[in-house]
């Protein structure tokens, strides 16, 4: 195979090709369909397969999510369509996108559906990938980093923190039909110490409402989870009682945290610290540091 | 800088760091800590960020769980220090390790602490940063991929899956002490539709016998899933009833998922597809196959 270099962005696809193949990484067989994370925004977040993906792929059929940096790794020939759904802009349905993965596998391409964070956490990923069995189309997962770990880790809030929570639920904030789920609010609300919830930014005041009739305190921290990971990323912190004037003023998309592990962000916001040079204190520091 | 490869391993540092210069990656300062995780098994599931600051590191102090494979990257002079916990050996306790990673930082080393899956995802990631804290230590954050998604998508079982749950749970299935941590079960036999449990393989017999006092069905579906994501990666089918049993004959560390979405794993075992030439079909394709 020529390997030399022949576009600007060639070298980094050598650079990928010499990873996967040191890793010893699947080739993308064509007539094949990956289904990847391209995680929650930061390109550094994406995974190894994911840039081989990219970098080998016929077509890329990716999400408005997905960073679109990484698909400058894409060969010069490599097709790219836009699948993604925002809000208020016209998008293909999802039968739509299924029926083209299967078409173009069919014509024997190296097909690559790129969608942001991971592909099975709230992102239709099992329905495409039914859609590939039912057609006999092969296919492999990729999974990604979820906006639910590494947007909350990049807000330094640890999706779990010893005596704090065994457990960490994620939830998304709207069904098919774009209203907030029917959920067990009691349940959630004496189960779930962590709560994060995802697209739900439209139905903030409604959580919190839930919540709080349920039995969590109205001044339970909350934070509300902007364009995580990328460098305009923005992190309101919040109550419960407070979510919903706090949310008017948000943009999405964004993630919206409950919980006590939301108060270490205080101490951990090691992307303030340093993007701003902000300095950082443990609680008992920051304690100290007021009593003088 | 000298940029001739001068190892066997010297071309993927130079193609690592290629990448990590294409998409803007932050220097790996001297005199910090970078608290990584380094997904779930598959050496392909690593992060770019994680794989730059393998690159660049000049202490590595990573865990059992990490893959061993990554480490192949590690400059020729870097210092690799095994710190991983597994049951019966001897390990470093927590504090030394806290206590190491901000000596070394302090030395001006560029000091990478690794671990297997996410590091804020039971992994006591947010304790190690709090140490960095209080003594001053600059420190980043790189997420991973977490077991209990990477690892059910490598197993078929989609983490989320339309009409089947809104919700997906993580609960570590051991606390501090080693024992099944205290969890209110009516309030997640309600609320969890699907709940994965990680390193609770010594405690399924007390979490199917929970489940099912609070109202989950016997025959509920449920997984155990070790070595996820990895060639050896085993999964097996199961119910809550038989549970038990099942945990029995499996070795850790081991993923226990209980769920609907667990039967998915049926028609998306894409992996035993493409390893084992198995073939998919999906649930309406299967009733007509044994039909006819």
């Amino acid at each position: 195979m020529d390997e030399r270099p022949t576009t600007v962005h060639a070298a980094e696809r050598l650079a990928a090709r010499r990873l996967a193949s040191a890793f010893g990484l699947p080739a993308f067989q064509p007539g094949s369909v990956w289904l990847a994370g391209a995680g929650p925004g930061d390109p550094g977040l994406v995974t190894l397969l994911g840039l081989h993906a990219i970098a080998e792929a016929d077509v890329i059929i990716h999400d408005a999510l997905a960073n679109e940096a990484l698909l400058t790794l894409a060969r010069p020939g490599a097709e790219r369509l836009a699948a993604g759904k925002r809000c208020g802009r016209k998008s293909p349905r999802q039968a739509d996108i299924s029926r083209l993965l299967v078409a173009r596998a069919r014509r024997g391409e190296r097909v690559l559906r790129l969608k942001g964070g991971d592909p099975f956490v709230f992102g239709r990923g099992g329905e495409e990938a039914l859609a590939l069995v039912e057609a006999g189309v092969p296919f492999r997962i990729i999974p990604g980093v979820t906006a639910g770990i590494g947007g909350l880790a990049y807000a330094g809030i640890p999706a779990t923190h010893r005596d704090m929570n065994h457990t960490v639920t994620f939830i998304t904030g709207h069904d098919a039909g774009g209203r907030l789920p029917e959920l067990d609010w009691d349940a959630l609300s004496r189960g779930a110490p962590l709560l994060v919830f995802y697209m739900a930014l439209g139905h903030a005041g409604e959580i919190a409402a839930r919540l709080i009739a349920a039995g969590r305190a109205p001044d339970e921290p909350a934070a509300i989870l902007g364009h995580a990971t990328l460098d305009a990323q923005a992190c309101e912190i919040t109550t419960l009682a407070k979510l919903d004037e706090a949310a008017r003023k948000a943009v999405a998309p964004a993630l919206i945290v409950v919980g006590r592990n939301v108060l270490l962000s205080a101490s951990l916001d090691w992307l303030g610290a340093l993007r701003d040079g902000k300095r950082l204190l443990t609680a008992d520091q920051a304690r100290l540091s007021d009593a003088s």
